[in-house]
Formats: structure tokens, C-alpha cells, sequence
């Protein structure tokens, strides 16, 4: 029995994670799970699974699930409650499906715990990559992905060498607004963005899509988790979103992965790596489909792109600032304060207004996060 | 350096083999080289390779070519003068680029030597796939695919395990006939089916790509290279030829591998396996493709691919009998005996006259496919 700690269980990669998880139960055993303030289905979630201990936000989230609970389930709250989940609960394996980068001391934790991380909470890698795969190299603890592009890209790399990679190419399905030019970007409704054309996913990740800061993230997090560098990263529009992403080797023979949009496969080959199990999703019958196309990224339509790969090559705290400030500006959509092209203003302004330095640990990583945070909300 | 032997060196494979050797002239050194007729061919490639000996296909080709040799060379012939090239000129590998049965022979003496076959006489596999393969696994000897197809095929399972395999899907261009009905194949001539849209290759090989015989023999070698039942594998039309082919895990995870329409990719991955170098081939450049199409097998359209896999599925001496009734079948269509849709006709009738038996060793697959031959000859 593997043993797997979540953190994020109630979100959309923490319910398909238990959904994998319940096809099976004899490979299995959930030992933690952590929510924010979805106390309900994170009660359900404790009854069916029987972690041994579940975290929560606050307090106040701690209190109202405590009687929801199977008797024994120890009950943790707060960052250092989320820590305690992810790193101390015997866990072989912990998929990190927070949403922003407070996943970030919880990974480290776990990797100083040496527990394989199944790395849903691309964020982490975004802002302290350095930090996060030097500890994860020095620890031998592997930092399996859990995206789909990046268990694409890990895939097709299985049994080949680093060295013989010519490029890494992500795939993007264009997001809500694909169709539609930057003028009739003026306007759009949260309704809209909301509305991905392939895959259900969380709010923040769908309206990141439609920026395309979300195949940005993807960039910087392949140049950490791949090795490799952003000369070698290329981004391409693949509306059907079938082929993940793929690899060109130096002898220019390519190797993709492909699937249908289903978040278990990825998910479940992070839980099973090395090995490949059953899965409940659907085969891909490509004569079905008919049709695969493709387009070059435009980093004009896209500037968010533009500036996702300035920041990453820049280095140091400007990937930091880019997603810190970017968290913001998506709050700040869905709460209807700033309109969907204001994000990508919001984020240039930012990082107009930001000097790059060196973030030599995670303080430094926070304080630098928290300036960025404190000026997007000012804007 | 790894020392090749060539067989069939002036072919298309042959000389594209010659291709990729010559762009890495610090790793390879050509040992061995044979050809049927083309004798100043032979000569040009000696002259440039500087091979140790030379087979021709008989004596009095062998005596044209000796005044054009470089001196030393030792000058071969006949079926023996094959087998000398193949095991006793101290190669690393031998690329098997003859066209039809004839590489059975060879082929099997190079297994003997304990050498590595580089696999382009997919004949030799459909013909006699029990004994090359029992062969190879008692002698330890890789059998690495050339052929594009089964080429893609090894590299989508690099890394993995075949018990995870669900199916192998092998995609077929269409050939030359493609876009035209069954009604419109009546009176075809010999230039229209030799014009295949994607791939340059010989005239034995473009017809059969037309009668879809190609892929029915592809579907044999899979099922022997990769030890796959023929229910697991697939065939799929697409008509770029992009994808080359691909596997379905389980997990419903699909591994493929892609490129332009190049053979001196999988000739070099043969020749470099396990490793990867650059190749002088173009790299695929996915955005401006544009559009990746599939559909799927019909089979009543193509007839040559139900009778294949039936064969396939019967097993014995019946893929030996529809290999070697077609190779006559072929040669008659392009000397003007017999029109396009007799090639079918010609497989159906002799196959129906055939009793299927277990063929035990060389001896018994070579009666076969003369009785085949003959009885094609006569239809």
C-alpha cells in the first residue's frame, strides 16, 4: 500500500486525485488530507478514506468539521497544520494540489521529510524552483508532475537522456478566449472566462488559461522540473488539447504523449510512476477525432507569454513577482474590481516597478511575494 | 567505431543508410556492402566506403564490377557471397535492406554471428517470424526495426514495460490510391501507383503501400518484434505521415512519435540505438503543418489488409504464402501482366488454394513460398 497525503483534497486535482485513488483501493491508503474552508466535502472525503489526520485553513474551519469527522481523525489547522500533513503523517507520496504558492514551505517540509512530491501546485516551482529542486537534488526526493503538459513532457523523456533533448514543446489550448481578437477582449465577463473549452479546472487556473500566464507558469516550471533552459522551451496552440506536449530529440524524431482531456491520467501516473495502472478515464480514438491542428503562439495576442518568458530568463525574484502579482490580479477579476485585460496591466505595472534581486530562501521568497501582492492590489 | 554491413546497399534504404553514415564518418565504418545489379552504384559506394568485401547477386555481375573496385576489395556472389557479407566480416550490425525473402537466409546467419540486425527486410519477419525471433532470444542478439513504423513503435516503448501495453497502433499514409473508391481503381496504371504522396521509396514498397499489403506486412513484423497479439494492434489511416505510430498504455496514456516523412530517422536511430545523434533530416515544425487528419481502416476498401491480418491471426505457413504470392503478384503488375486490382485477386485465389501447415525450419518456408510463387505465376 502506497501511502498518500493531499494537500488541496477538495479542489479539482484533490477530488480527481481521490478519484484515482478509490479505483484502487488495494494499491492505496490516504493518510492525510488537507482543505481551506470546503468543510463539508472534506468531511465526506475523511469518512470514505479514513486519513489519519486532516488539516484545515483556520481555526474556525477546524472547529466546524471536528464533529463531521470519524472518531480518532486528529485535526490540524493553519500553515503549520498543512505542514504537519504534508511531511509527518508517514506519507510515501504527497500530491500538492494547493492553489497559489502557499504550497511552497509545505513541499519543502515534505522534501526535508524525504517524501516523493507529486507536484500539482505549479506555483511552488514558479517562485523558488531554485530553492525547491536544489533541496529536492541534495534530499534524492523525486518531484514527479502532475500537470498534464509536464507528465507529457515526463513521459516521452522515460528511458532517453537529458543531454540528447534538442527542445521541450508545450502545447496550449488558447483558453475561454482563443477565438477572438485583443479588441474583443474589451469587456468579456467573468462568465466567459470561466468557460474553458476543454478541460474543468479551478477558477484561477481557468482564467490563467485564458491570459495564458497559466502556459507561462508551465514554462518556468519546465525549465525547473526539466533542467532545461528557456532557449529550449517552446509553446505551441493546439486547440483540441489531445497531444500534452511533446520532446524533439536531436536526431529531430519527436515524442508526444496524447490523451483525452482527463486530469486522472496525469494524476494517476504520478500516484503509480513507475508503473501504469487501469484508469476509470476514456481512451483517445484518434479516427474519432478526426482532426488535430495546430498554430504558432502569438506573443502579441498573448503578451502574458511575453512576459512569463522575460521573467523566466531574468531569474532571481521576477518569476516571484510575476505569479505573486498575478494571484492578485485574478482575485481581483473574479471579484468583478478590475476588467479581464486589466490583469496583464496589472502584472506589467508590477514588474515595471520591480527590481530584480536574489531570493536566498524562503523569507526572502515571502517578503519579495508579499510586496508584489500588497502593489497589484494597489493598482 | 561500429562496423556496418549493408545488405541491399544500392536500394533506397541502402543508400540512405549510406547517407546517415556519411554525416557521421568519426562513428561508423562500413565493412560489407551487397546489391543485385547495379554494379557501378556498388562501385561508387566502394570507392567512397571503402568497404572489405563486395556481394553481388551472381557471377557475372560480380565480374562487371571488379575492374571498378578499389583494389583489395574481395568480390563475392551468389546467396553464400550475401551470407559472407552478413556474418563474417566482423560487423557490429547489419542492416538487412534487401527487398523480398531473400534476406531470410542472411539474415538468420548474422543472428549465428551474434550480430545485430538492423531490420529493413520486413519480409524476413513475416515470412519467418517464429524462427528469427526463437533465434535471436537463444543467442541474445537485438533485432532494432528500420522501418519507420516499427521504428516509432521501439522508441514509444523506451523506458516502458510490455505488460502495460494495451494496443500498438500503426498508422498507414493510404498510399498512392487514397482518395479514390474501389470503382475507381479499375485501370490504374503502373506510374499512378508508383507515386506515392509522402514517402520516396522503391517500386515493390509504393506498390504495396498502394494495395495497403505494406501495412498488412507491418502488422505481422509488429506482432513478431514486439510480441503483441494481433488483437492489440491497430491500424489507422493518416495521411500526412506525421505520426509515425504509437502505443496506448493502460492507463490510456498514448505514447507516439513523430516527424517529417524521413527515413533517415529511424535508419540512424538503428544505427545508434541506444544512443541519439543529430541527423541531416529537417525538423517538423508542427505550426506549420497545421492539420494532422485521421480516419479509419476500412477494410472493404482494402481488402489486402482484412486478408493480412487474417493470415496473421492463422499463423503457420499462411503469412509465408500471402507474402510470397504478393512479391510475384507485384512484379507481374509492374511488367504490365496483370492490372492493379489483380494483385488482390491473385493473393485471394492463391491463398484459397492453400492448406496451411507449421513450416519447422528454413527448409520447409522456402518450399512454401516456391509453391506460392508458382501457383501466383499461373493466376
Amino acid at each position: 500500500m502506497k501511502k498518500i497525503s493531499i494537500l488541496g483534497s477538495t479542489g479539482s486535482i484533490g477530488t480527481q486525485t481521490l478519484d484515482v485513488i478509490a479505483s484502487h483501493p488495494e494499491r492505496f491508503e490516504v493518510v492525510a488530507l488537507t482543505a481551506g474552508s470546503n468543510v463539508e466535502l472534506l468531511a465526506d472525503q475523511a469518512r470514505r478514506f479514513r486519513p489519519r489526520l486532516v488539516a484545515l485553513a483556520d481555526k474556525s474551519a477546524a472547529e466546524r468539521v471536528s464533529d463531521l469527522l470519524p472518531p480518532g481523525t486528529r485535526i490540524v489547522y493553519g500553515e503549520e497544520g498543512i505542514i504537519e500533513a504534508a511531511a509527518d503523517t508517514g506519507a510515501d507520496l504527497v500530491i500538492t494540489a494547493l492553489v497559489g504558492s502557499c504550497g511552497l514551505r509545505p513541499t519543502l517540509a515534505a522534501i526535508e521529510a524525504g517524501i516523493t512530491i507529486g507536484l500539482a501546485n505549479k506555483e511552488t516551482l514558479v517562485t523558488a524552483g531554485h530553492l525547491v529542486m536544489q533541496r529536492a537534488a541534495e534530499k534524492n526526493v523525486a518531484i514527479l508532475p502532475v500537470d498534464s503538459e509536464h507528465s507529457a513532457i515526463f513521459q516521452c523523456l522515460n528511458g532517453e537522456t537529458s543531454k540528447e533533448v534538442r527542445k521541450i514543446v508545450i502545447t496550449a489550448s488558447g483558453g475561454s478566449f482563443r477565438e477572438r481578437t485583443r479588441q474583443e477582449l474589451e469587456g468579456v465577463t467573468i462568465e466567459q472566462a470561466l468557460n474553458h473549452p476543454n478541460w474543468s479546472m479551478g477558477a484561477k487556473i481557468t482564467i490563467d488559461s485564458a491570459t495564458m500566464v497559466n502556459k507561462g507558469l508551465e514554462v518556468i516550471e519546465a525549465h525547473w522540473l526539466f533542467g532545461t533552459s528557456y532557449d529550449q522551451i517552446e509553446v505551441i496552440i493546439h486547440p483540441e488539447s489531445i497531444i500534452h506536449s511533446f520532446v524533439e530529440f536531436v536526431d529531430y524524431s519527436i515524442i508526444a504523449q496524447l490523451g483525452l482531456p482527463d486530469m486522472r491520467v496525469p494524476i494517476q501516473y504520478a500516484l503509480t510512476y513507475p508503473e501504469r495502472y487501469p484508469n476509470p478515464a476514456k481512451p483517445l480514438n484518434l479516427a474519432e477525432i478526426g482532426t488535430l491542428n495546430f498554430r504558432p503562439m502569438d506573443m502579441e495576442r498573448y503578451p502574458c507569454m511575453a512576459m512569463a518568458f522575460a521573467c523566466g530568463r531574468v531569474g532571481g525574484s521576477a518569476p516571484t513577482v510575476f505569479n505573486a502579482a498575478n494571484e492578485v490580479a485574478v482575485a481581483r477579476f473574479l471579484k468583478g474590481e478590475i476588467s479581464f485585460l486589466d490583469i496583464e496591466r496589472v502584472l506589467e505595472q508590477v514588474l515595471e516597478r520591480h527590481q530584480v534581486t536574489q531570493l536566498a530562501d524562503v523569507q526572502a521568497i515571502e517578503e519579495m511575494d508579499a510586496w508584489a501582492r500588497h502593489t497589484a492590489s494597489l493598482i
